[in-house]
């Protein structure tokens, strides 16, 4: 009986894998650009980090997380989201004290979340993210937005929709939460459980309920816009200014709110408007959270960062009918006829190779004819024939596919004469 | 109150990540010019997969595995190694019916192993491997090997040594097992209880014992070299041919045995002979598993691969003293003076970072000479300066910071300018 993969989860196998290189690949020079650097955290955590720097009231730590006890009996937890982590190892490796601040990293990685798999949403997906920590300056705010853009644009993305909003600082969000109370209070038993639950301990969470999206209070709810102090206000402004500036268009969207706990200030998302690319239209999240270090028992640091879903990054570029990732085939492959020729192939296949060639032969003991087959549909570039005549008179003969012309070469100088060809 | 990383485990920050990321380029580097392809398959598998696919005789299946019940009640377990995933892949996609033989593929990412976490060893690990299914060629579990010895060699390793066995096929590893029962079987009470039960199940595992290793009988215990079928003779011989054609040096060892079930002919293990390097020297493990495909579910395919830990990679280039990964500096550091300037350098950044080089400006309102010193510590090449002034007068001032030579330059012209610099 055969096994099966777990459900949610995918294998990515060669002719998809090559498109997720160029991704990351892509990701990782624009990081170089902008200076972000690598940092890899672990796959699992204790699961009070994600409790505490996700926050309890979101749905991915009540119902999402994958949580197990490892065999010391400790709860581990694998992560969900990347955010926590790069914060929990910002604050241990007293990251705060680098001479070199504000610390912009970017981490690539698998995160897990047991939800109802479905088109586009996976148990493990793959996220790409940012975290700028240690200042305040809305220009970095702009900055972050516009890695993500460029990312996309770069690989072609056109039908792309940025919107943001300002969840204030602390005063503004304290106004604006005793606002939503307020609202919600006298009506709160018309809503689920989940957000009788939200309304003391995190009202903003309500206006993210799917459950009750449809209740008239939704859209009467107090916007944090018009509570926003002026402090916050103008650094909201700033932000908008800085887009502006680098020529990234928004819209202002005062019910983004985000399903973290701990954001304030900045909070964006970016969606694909390609038809036909499904229900779920957001690529990439992000926001400012400058209270999470610290609830992470970290020194009191302002942070801000994204992450995006590589998954959906592909389902974009696949509804905007994009190309990419084409096979360019192998330098060389080398066929060969008769045991000696058989043997002395291994060594001349390796020179090739460590001359910086792709070059492939031959492991099925296949006849010349299929030998040729399987160079063109390695879209090799030339084929080079060694028989056990060749091979007696020191010579291998050389075909370039593309215009079927052959020449004989000295077999000592074989190499040397490819490079040359190049 | 903080919270900490998992035992076992580590962050990967700046400063040392680029010797990953270096490693790991100059592997799939070498995967293209071998044609091995990528393949990605999850973090976590139902566990049946690993006791049948590891061999549920081995400490890694009985001692070490994170098993988890998901959500749904189904066992789960993060991957201990890397074979299994991808032979469950190879037959649940039918890669075995692709025109394409035999299927080269390659891996990298974490694996997961609870162990007493020591110098050296972590419970989350990185391992690069590689598997060729469908060959029963000698020549191809040579080219397994040259690519892990070519890496090694790469990256400046040249404290290396090969070794390499034989377990025989299917008839030459019964007759070694009945040898082995007999030979062990009279004095079996001598033993520990894990390999009294492995004297039925496995008896080959009872040399791998740390435990009774100094037990007499141990040195004297039939080899498998003596066992060999005149096939498998004549297979291991090509194989060591094959290695002397690429100019391998290499020992065998009879003793090798290798900790997985699943092996039989050629078994290998690439070990560091650096002073200082430690107790654990092995840095790459690898061998042939002809019936794996068959045990998990799949037609008789032949196989043949080897996993390499990062971690231990990395503690072998810092035994021999091999400097990587150097710091290469940045393109341009914008120095910004005045609030009108820093307004425009958020536009002008963009435009440098776009035009293809790394660029950064300062983010915590620090004064001129400041931000100097940070330009000092990113080792930018140059420094672009601008202030209210220069921007009235539509000029910015570029300093080369080597020559310490300094011009004035039309601002509108900048970003070409400096693209003629390079």
């Amino acid at each position: 009986m055969s096994i099966s993969i777990p459900r949610g989860t995918q294998d990515i196998l060669p002719g998809d894998v090559e498109l997720w290189q160029q991704i990351e690949q892509k990701a990782r020079e624009l990081c170089e650009k902008y200076q972000y650097q690598e940092i890899r955290t672990p796959i699992f955590e204790h699961t009070e980090l994600f409790s505490r720097g996700v926050g309890d009231t979101t749905d991915i730590v009540q119902k999402e997380m994958y949580t197990f006890e490892d065999r010391g009996g400790r709860s581990m937890t694998l992560r969900p989201e990347g955010t926590a982590s790069v914060v929990r190892a910002f604050v241990e490796k007293k990251m705060f004290g680098l001479a070199k601040q504000p610390v912009k990293l970017y981490y690539m990685g698998p995160m897990f979340r047991y939800e109802r798999p479905q088109s586009g949403r996976f148990r493990q997906f793959v996220q790409f993210g940012v975290e700028a920590l240690g200042s305040n300056d809305p220009a970095i705010d702009a900055e972050v937005i516009s890695l993500a853009m460029n990312l996309y644009k770069e690989m072609g993305l056109k039908k792309l929709k940025l919107i943001i909003n300002s969840l204030g600082d602390k005063e503004s969000r304290l106004a604006h939460r005793e606002a939503l109370i307020q609202h919600f209070q006298p009506r709160i038993g018309e809503f689920c459980s989940d957000c009788q639950n939200r309304l003391k301990r995190n009202p903003l969470r309500i206006l993210d309920c799917k459950q009750d999206r449809d209740h008239e209070l939704m859209k009467t709810a107090p916007s944090i816009i018009d509570y926003l102090n002026e402090e916050s206000k103008a650094y909201f402004e700033k932000v908008q200014k800085y887009l502006g500036l680098l020529h990234i268009s928004f819209e202002v969207d005062p019910n983004l709110v985000r399903g973290l706990d701990y954001y304030n200030h900045t909070a964006f998302e970016i969606m694909s408007d390609a038809e036909g690319f499904g229900a779920i239209t957001t690529l990439c999240g992000g926001g400012r959270y400058n209270g999470l270090a610290e609830e992470i028992g970290g020194p009191e640091t302002p942070g801000i960062g994204f992450a995006l879903s590589i998954e959906r990054f592909i389902a974009a570029l696949k509804a905007e009918g994009i190309e990419t990732a084409v096979n360019e085939g192998i330098d060389c492959y080398l066929a060969v006829l008769g045991e000696e020729a058989k043997d002395y192939s291994v060594g001349l296949l390796q020179q090739l190779r460590l001359a910086g060639f792709s070059a492939e032969r031959d492991y099925l003991n296949r006849k010349i004819k299929a030998q040729f087959k399987a160079a063109d549909r390695l879209h090799a570039r030339y084929v080079a024939i060694l028989g056990d005549d060749e091979l007696k008179n020191n010579v291998i003969h050389v075909k370039n596919m593309a215009t079927g012309e052959q020449v004989e070469v000295a077999l000592d100088s074989f190499v040397a004469y490819f490079q040359k060809l190049q």
